[in-house]
């Protein structure tokens, strides 16, 4: 049985799968974060024990344990460097804390790269084995897939995605570079440029929203965009544009077959797709035909305990994917 | 003995190597790229017959033989598919053809992939796993070594570093793209920004050249920075600008170690390089402090078949990088 961990600053997700990865059972908790990491590993190690209890495993079941976590790591050595979302985290050996706490082994990987990882082996990504990953959050991260591995780079930061930059002088990233596709593509770049806009007097139903709340979501701009709002649908086609250029750079960087798309985001549905896609044709080159498949991820918020439990057991057996 | 072959539009280069890959001999041909394939691999087994015996060596000294070819390829089948710069090639069986003239095992890649390989292996990547190459020279091309493994991508067309999108709707690529690398930091591209910018009236003394040959390169271009010309200031910053961006964005998506930049291009010399790293210094984002190694290739025209030569070398003991 592996067990499938997915650490983030607010909660922790965690998952138990028989060897075929099916889920046996999964719970949540919060991480609280602001007790440590001696308190936070303890919390992981209950809330496994427990989740173990309830579909009546022992913890001596585990035969590995796959955890994601945000970085930047040192994937060899199985540390969390540092996290904007972890504050109190540094130079943290999360892997061996957690392999002597619940006596198991255990595998740390970047967490967008766990979610890769699980939509590789059991999502969008199946019967390819090149891939580029893209989550659609609050930021952008990303993962890539090259000949069926995980690809790490240099120093275990490789597919920091959402920072390529798409616009030589343009939007401020949080990152401190500009022009990041970040900052024109992910969730809270569509709700800032939506309160630049009306703030800037753009007609919109959005506006609204704004007088009452003092504050636009991205769930709002699609919401809008679903009831016809025009400034809504240029946010979206902004959107679109900005993630078909990055889809042209990353196909001729890394060619991979398929381009997958998850984060809350996609909750925005085909119209985004279809934008994508639209944007992807119109300005990639006319040299070749590409084939590459561009499409939304299908496990949703459980692709990083999957693929958290996948690298584990993909450890274990030391062999590639499937 | 190793044979490598880099099999241009205009020449082909042929070098034969010893076992650890030091140059024996070399020498070069004219392609007859017009006479079709055919004819041109037998001038490539002519010319490597005639290179043996030069050195006292016969054909059955060669244990296997590396070429380099420009693309679109299919690698595992060894055929040509197509290239603008060998119009009669159309999905020719280069790997098997050679064979059969040469009587040894023949390993077909990408031309740049064959002279990254070859700096990966002998030059400025030495002591590296992570590298990212650029060629700079008519166009611009490029090659991905990623944990010691060339990248190829699904398709064969990895690395097509140049056709990176640094600038939405920004200058006509011929690939039909609009804002490649290329359009700005290419051989041409450099030499039709200059024009452009004399014709458009700008003070500078390339306007006597233009005047006078109708026409400006790339070298002149860089002639007229060492003699202090404004214009040529404002290209080369350009030019360095471009490739900072592309350098920070292959940063973020494969994570080298080492950026390594090929091609004629780098006759402009430290002027160019001290841009670049200025800029990747300004652009690149303020998380972490990077320390990714920009710097010039070493091995010169020789790039092509030492790499040919070590490919050959590397698919004979079907090992990694040394």
């Amino acid at each position: 049985m592996f067990v499938g961990i997915d650490l983030g600053g607010t909660n922790i997700k965690l998952g138990c799968f028989d060897p075929q990865l099916k889920l046996i059972g999964k719970t949540a908790a919060a991480t609280g974060a602001d007790m440590g990491p001696g308190a936070v590993v303890d919390r992981i190690g209950e809330t496994t024990e427990k989740l173990l209890a309830d579909n009546s495993l022992s913890a001596g079941a585990i035969e590995a344990v796959g955890i994601g976590a945000p970085g930047p790591l040192n994937i060899a050595e199985g540390v969390i460097i540092a996290s904007p979302n972890l504050p109190l985290f540094k130079d943290v050996p999360l892997r061996k804390m957690l392999g002597e706490r619940l006596g198991a082994p255990v595998i740390l990987d970047n967490d967008a790269n766990a979610a890769c990882w699980g939509e590789f082996v059991l999502g969008a990504g199946k019967g390819v084995r090149d891939m580029v990953f893209f989550t659609l959050g609050t930021g952008i991260g990303g993962g890539i897939i090259s000949d069926g591995k995980l690809m790490h780079g240099w120093c275990d930061n490789a597919a920091e995605l959402g920072h390529i930059i798409i616009c030589p002088d343009g939007r401020l990233c949080n990152c401190g570079q500009k022009g990041c596709v970040e900052a024109y593509a992910s969730a809270n770049s569509t709700a800032e440029i939506a309160v630049e806009a009306i703030e800037a007097g753009a007609q919109s139903s959005l506006k609204k929203v704004l007088d009452e709340r003092g504050t636009i979501s991205c769930k709002d701009v699609y919401e809008h965009l679903a009831a016809g709002d025009e400034l809504a649908r240029q946010i979206t086609d902004e959107t679109a544009r900005a993630l078909a250029i990055v889809c042209v750079n990353v196909l001729h960087t890394v060619e991979p077959k398929r381009i997958v798309f998850a984060g809350g985001m996609i909750a925005a549905g085909e119209v985004l797709l279809n934008r994508i896609k639209d944007y992807f044709n119109e300005q990639i080159w006319s040299l070749k035909k590409e084939a590459v498949e561009i499409c939304f991820a299908t496990l949703g918020e459980d692709a990083g305990i999957i693929g958290a439990a996948a690298l584990a057991k993909q450890n274990k057996k030391g062999d590639g994917c499937e």
